[in-house]
């Protein structure tokens, strides 16, 4: 099984699923990307920031080497972290990441959060994190356009297929549309029934800007993370409206979560430790959800977000 | 009375109430004005958009001519329109602003709204609202780093005294430190007890930017207006809460809802066509509410917002 594409802006083809690295531990990274690769996987969402791009690299080169994948059959993301906003630190970091996953280009490379922080130097610390040192928080001088404007010269040297962003609202993408030379192929954004986010999902659809989702799931993410917040929240996979529907299609909660969303047009990277049910998150283009189904889906709206800095203790209020 | 003053970052005093002129109209707007004055006003919060620019400096020139006020003892506000983004067109617009107030500074001049639309000419329409025509929206292609550029500008001529920014979210407040040549002196936001806003809020006391509350009584402005989402949501005056404060008091809940503004520091600029009220309304700071009534009242939020575009039917997300 291998999932359906996306047509981009730029014309280029991307899974509608894939596999997404976020914690994601070091010690089985490599045999995780290698045995997803194996289960039909073709897209891996990576990013400094995760800690893991060389033991991902491992995995992916493990599979080109058996012959289980070619190179140009996979979509391979990264992300660019905060603290290398600076325009001359954009190249060099892209450069960094492209070797730590042995691989020389990225077929999408993303601007992880609209937060410009003070350059860290890798051989200092990395990945760098959100404090500059102990719980400091340092900002850098550069501007979102500034930054953008680096990664779009990485765009037409060819060391990124596709330019992406995360995490930027409404107001920063129409900006963004004011200052970019080219729109961005992607934004990718936390997306779930309870954050259905319909306006920032419009305004990229007007402009022809693919949508991803993380933490499709909701809750159950951050709960891993100890988040109260997420503890306090029911979880998405025990609600009543969620389980309906998955026993009346004869699947799981977390595939009706996920078809929900590439129904709605909109790319998924769950994440799985566990073999069976990667393959069934992989397997979430082959049933239909009914307009009705998909409404009381996305019914359960609350405009609730987890993946806040703030809800992390680190005041950075971009959502505010 | 005469309100107390808060210090923004460059030295200037700014009454920490004043009158609001959005929704005055056009007949009334020049005697509105002039008794403001009267009753101790002396912050005056307009707007192009709120098409009584003229009639507001009418009502001004009458109180200054009756040697009421001198032109130094006032704080004019005012706001550059979404359509006037683009940089040739700022000061332009700005001394336009300038003649039909019959002043030749703003005390302080304020982006309205990070949204660029295409340029309407003010022969052709002022204030051009939204639409380019008819029901279209037309965007413009200038960046906001560049308009702030542009506002910095007039700064330096001093054609206003002091620069601001308005319906800003956390993530365009960061950016603009890093383009920002000169922070800004004060940002304004809707802020009341069902947005109560503390991530942003935070940012600027941070950053030394002083922030003035617009629709300080929640729903009620919106009502007015006929906007369902105000008219499903109970009144702040009829709030248990508010009321009972109000009575220990023996206050007016506006007034309570003014004092619970102003004593967090935050300036407000109510209006009101009633000269009870609006003498009322500039009586705020001579009470004070306890810790434990500010934090009753804070806790009423809902992160509940009226004044969005989309609220009224226009396509521009820029809180999603």
């Amino acid at each position: 099984m291998v999932a359906p594409t996306v047509k981009l802006n730029n014309g280029r083809e991307m899974p509608i699923v894939g596999f997404g690295l976020w914690k994601v531990d070091n010690a089985t990274c490599a045999d995780t990307v290698y045995n997803a690769i194996k289960s039909g996987y073709r897209l891996f969402d990576g990013a400094c920031d995760y800690g893991n791009e060389t033991e991902s690299g491992q995995g992916v080169k493990r599979a080109i080497d058996e012959g289980l994948v070619k190179r140009e059959d996979l979509f391979i993301v990264s992300k660019l972290w905060n603290s290398f906003h600076d325009k001359e630190q954009v190249a060099p970091i892209c450069k960094k990441q492209l070797a730590d996953w042995g691989v020389d280009y990225f077929d999408l490379y993303i601007i992880h959060f609209p937060i410009a922080l003070k350059y860290v130097d890798p051989k200092t610390r990395y990945p760098p994190g959100f404090f500059y040192e102990d719980d400091k928080l340092a900002f850098s001088k550069t501007s979102l356009a500034e930054t953008y404007s680096a990664m779009e010269e990485l765009y037409e040297l060819g060391l990124i297929k596709s330019l992406g962003i995360s995490n930027y609202n409404g107001a920063l993408m129409l900006d963004l549309f004011r200052y970019a030379k080219q729109v961005p192929q992607t934004l990718q954004i936390e997306h779930h029934p309870y954050l259905t986010q319909e306006g920032l999902v419009g305004i990229c659809k007007e402009h022809d800007v693919a949508v991803t989702a993380y933490s499709s799931f909701g809750p159950a993410s951050f709960v891993e993370l100890n988040m109260q917040k997420a503890k306090d929240t029911p979880l998405l996979f025990d609600h009543e409206v969620i389980k309906t529907i998955s026993e009346k299609h004869s699947k799981t909660p977390a595939q009706v979560l996920l078809r929900w969303s590439t129904q709605r047009g909109i790319a998924v990277i769950p994440k799985s430790n566990n073999q069976n049910r990667l393959a069934q998150n992989l397997d979430v283009c082959s049933f239909d959800l009914s307009e009705d189904e998909l409404k009381k889906i996305s019914a359960l709206d609350q405009n609730m977000r987890f993946n806040n800095p703030v809800n992390y203790g680190i005041n950075i209020p971009i959502f505010a």
